[in-house]
């Protein structure tokens, strides 16, 4: 599976000067180091350019084969980089990407943006 | 491809009753007599049991093997057919369905709410 990670979304740094940063690039960092360090290797960290979610960043999304995709905003990377991880994991383990409503870490609860069902093999034969 | 279609979302009638339709279940039946009528064989249109966004209907995602997805809310049934079914097929046609800002109907470029990349092939097999 992998969790993409948009590096676009700029987050107000709240000076009044318009400046921000680009906090999925620190995400990118940390949740790498973190599944390096703790021997995960079947997920894998994609940054990506824009998920097009932008006012709520950070946003990251859980992919796999034949699973459910699920949007997630609203992430900071000091905090939330254990609960992407846990989350990451229980979402690996799943059947088809619906992790149960009480394993799910509260960022992901609260930062729901979408989620959108596997294509069909069936269909991905046809098309 | 795909039109996922969520039926799920409630739309408020503004009666002030709490009162509401779920206006997905029309844009699905709308989306398939026209792609019926033109003869569109290759666009399938799926209703799903909630995208998650719910605070926009109504809203589609357009799916596709090896493309990005999109994510598309505050769409109408009845003003939005069209619109739906054009961005379809030139999602169809595209090569990993990021379709050309300029080809975008308006209710595209303004409903965006997200997108995904596609899965590689090769960490489809490998997961």
């Amino acid at each position: 599976m992998t969790i993409f990670v948009c590096v676009s979304c700029r987050r107000d740094l709240g000076d009044g000067a318009e400046s921000f940063d680009q906090p999925g690039h620190g995400l990118v960092e940390m949740l790498q180091a973190r599944l390096r360090d703790g021997g995960q290797t079947g997920v894998a960290v994609t940054p990506v350019d824009c998920l097009a979610v932008c006012k709520r960043p950070c946003t990251v999304a859980l992919a796999g084969a034949d699973k459910w995709t699920y949007l997630i905003g609203d992430l900071d990377p000091d905090s939330h980089a254990g609960e992407i991880i846990s989350a990451a994991l229980s979402f690996a383990a799943s059947e088809n990407g619906i992790v149960p409503w009480r394993e799910r870490p509260a960022s992901f609860r609260k930062g729901v943006i979408a989620r959108v069902p596997p294509i069909s093999v069936s269909e991905a034969i046809e098309s």
